[in-house]
């Protein structure tokens, strides 16, 4: 059966941990294993990356496959359209339905990012341009980020976690940070998930009007009552720091007044940039951040370049991960049809 | 000698056979062979695409050579100059007469995609950045489409209908269809003429105004003469569907009103989009297309979706008959001379 | 010790001959070696790129490397902070801070371009993207042109003037030519060094106003001075090409005008652009120039197409130097650390 790669929902805990520990022999690994040789797999880009698109370079790379990098909609292809039975007179030149499909036949895996649009929840969170490559694709789908969920950046993100403690009992903090736009909730999102899968006492800190979509805080709730561990909501900092074990420092926007960015009066940045004051009140934590981060407003100097930052080691897993989730994916596939089999199927 | 892939003109059909025949062999080889070892190739991109960039890269890695994607004039590279003797004030940063022969001394082949300006059909004719990169290059150029034709696209074309059909004989049809700009003619140029080419019996079906360019309609009607072929031009659909055996549905600018969007009329529309009732009085034809298409504009979801589309199929094979280029260009070519030999010859 | 190759002060000629030595080598080489093998190494692009790209991707590939091309800033990347202690509220995303030493925990080797800014000299002669690079980086960092200097170019030169005659007593003009825009001054302060590095005779014919940064003059005086050849400024042309061997064309900016655009007055560009009438002044000198170059601007046809020209031969070195640093910086550089090595190291 076809398998993707695209939702934490679609997985169990002991999936995910098995996926880690690949990542962690890789990440030990001299020995060069190319399981990947001959495939090649295109990355497509609705929106700007760095951490993502070098890691599933240099892993594709690295396990002996070819990757290539389309940015979609710039950057040299045109834009895709991905609502069924659309007239197509506007700017998109292709939909989805012939271009999954075509990249389908020259390669053996697609990645996708794409952002909200930041219009519409409703609409964004159907998240219709990684549903129509999940739709149509007749090869593995990886989601480079969407607009509910950042699955690869929660398996680096918990692989940095299991390096410095077991997971399990241990206190998790989301806090939520300033910024000068409304971000994604996709990092915010599966950072909690996974850490609810991994039997975390989650707390989530952010300000009225930024509460997570209710549908993920459903299996949150869920995943921690499964575990025995406890869920906590809040707007009390810096007090929600006090006796944490992992810090998870992070600005999204508002359902509520959706798009809008969040204030920029500088009572309310102070109060919520994390600094090195509120590090001290948690227990020894760790501070982790998916990257990019922008200092001084979602996070002091004093707290990346200070004994909590885990940040560059968070991001070295996402090389590690990304090649455990290319092996999870594509190592074990079936040889693909050859196109006389593809036609005698029909 | 130096050989290059620019033009269907300077091939033959036994030719172009030959090289689909290899594309075949390749479509269903499941052995690995090098020939590209340790040669890299520049394909270079004056104008957006993706199954040429994605075709392209994939069989050049996957015949072991190198692959760059450069997008000249975006994305990181100026514009170019081509024409000779031009004072170089304006925004074109570099001469072809330069970027050509030094892309040359690091690559051992290029590949070029230079759209028509849209301003003057006796200018883009000429083709100016196609003919500069013949003229200055030290190595084969495969022409990736240019003002006057797409030879990449059908070869894809004509290995397409031979998987289906013995063309000699056969019915082609040619449809014009409303587009919301005026679009290059590279394509319907160069279906035509392979179908001619190939023995087929032609219909070019299109509204007054939109007669392809004179010199290309030579051919055309040379080739059919020579194989007892018919050609026909009408604007009556949808009675010039009757008894085809292909359908090629292309969109393409008037060269009468050069650069100018098609009328936006919804009769006009409704009478030339390619819609299942016009199928249906075809004779159980394959509907083409070279992709991307614009959707209910183009052609209705109802052909596109049903059992007469062989889109996916047709670009599938860009990847072979990318690869079967290459080996015709490059797989025999003689090693490249050494600085040593160069300068030894001057 | 952790290599770069950033600045041509950095190393002492016979240091930088021995580099050249290798790359001659390495052109003249048909075997095989891939030193860079399971190497990936990231080209970072603030601005945009040819030669530089595609001599280090050809490079790196042809020495079993995986190279990355990224454009910071734009083509799918955001914009990049530099300054220490900035609160990131404005255009930039990501500090380096953490982009640097994360691409070297992905990467085994960095390059950057970065140009000035064109409106402070003080500060863009800082090179603040490069000085981050070298300050964060834990990999080889290689300057593929910064405000100061292009050393990868200058490499390239010499190699090319080496060729032809040995450098030590010939007379080397850098003669200075008009455009429309204020250039970068690395090429010609790289091209001035190395010259008097390799012990040639310097003149430096430009307009008043138009000399090069007294730190780069004071080291080229100090070059000329300990291998006993002449150096002269002056505006006199065509004088100052009597008696050259090399003449190296090229424009660049002011620092008194700083940003400005050279006078297009019709008479001041004619007595600048370099013409045949003044290479025939010259002693049988060759003709050399970086590229990219505006034809009957900077030079006219009669010298680029004449028998002077060794500007694609120079190009060309371009591809056999990024051959021979990536060797000097990561042939013989200790395997990477283990990240169980790294958090041992803490």
């Amino acid at each position: 059966m076809l398998k993707h790669f695209t939702h934490l929902k679609d997985f169990t805990i002991d999936e995910l941990n098995r996926i880690i520990d690949s990542a962690s022999d890789l990440k030990k690994s001299t020995h060069a294993v190319l399981p990947l040789a001959g495939k090649s797999l295109a990355f497509c880009f609705m929106n700007p990356s760095l951490r993502t698109q070098v890691s599933f370079s240099v892993a594709t790379n690295a396990l002996g496959g070819h990757p290539l990098i389309l940015n979609l909609g710039s950057g040299g292809t045109w834009g895709m359209e991905s609502v069924e039975g659309a007239v197509m007179d506007g700017t998109a030149a292709e939909h989805l339905k012939e271009a999954v499909p075509v990249l389908g036949r020259m390669c053996q895996g697609l990645g996708l990012r794409s952002f909200p649009t930041g219009k519409s929840w409703a609409e964004d969170r159907n998240e219709p341009a990684l549903a129509a490559f999940i739709k149509y694709s007749t090869v593995p789908v990886i989601n480079m980020e969407s607009a509910s969920g950042h699955p690869c950046q929660a398996l680096a993100d918990l692989m940095t976690i299991r390096e410095r403690m077991p997971p399990k009992g241990k206190n998790f903090l989301l806090s939520w940070a300033p910024h000068i736009k409304a971000l994604p909730m996709a990092v915010p999102n599966s950072s909690v998930e996974i850490a609810s899968m991994a039997g975390m006492n989650v707390t989530i800190a952010r300000p009225e009007g930024y509460d997570l979509d209710p549908e993920v805080m459903a299996r949150v709730k869920k995943n921690c009552a499964m575990n025995g561990s406890t869920l906590r909501v809040t707007d009390k900092v810096p007090q929600a720091f006090d006796g944490q074990h992992v810090v998870y420092g992070k600005s999204w926007g508002s359902i509520a007044n959706y798009g809008q960015a969040p204030s920029s009066d500088p009572a309310f940045r102070k109060k919520w940039t994390i600094s090195a004051a509120k590090m001290k009140r948690a227990d020894k934590a760790i501070f982790m951040h998916c990257l990019p981060v922008r200092r001084n407003l979602v996070v002091d100097d004093a707290v990346l370049d200070g004994p909590w930052s885990v940040v560059v080691d968070e991001a070295e897993n996402r090389l590690h991960t990304a090649k455990a989730v290319l092996m999870y994916l594509l190592a074990s596939q079936p040889k693909r049809m050859t196109a006389a089999a593809r036609r005698h199927r029909k």
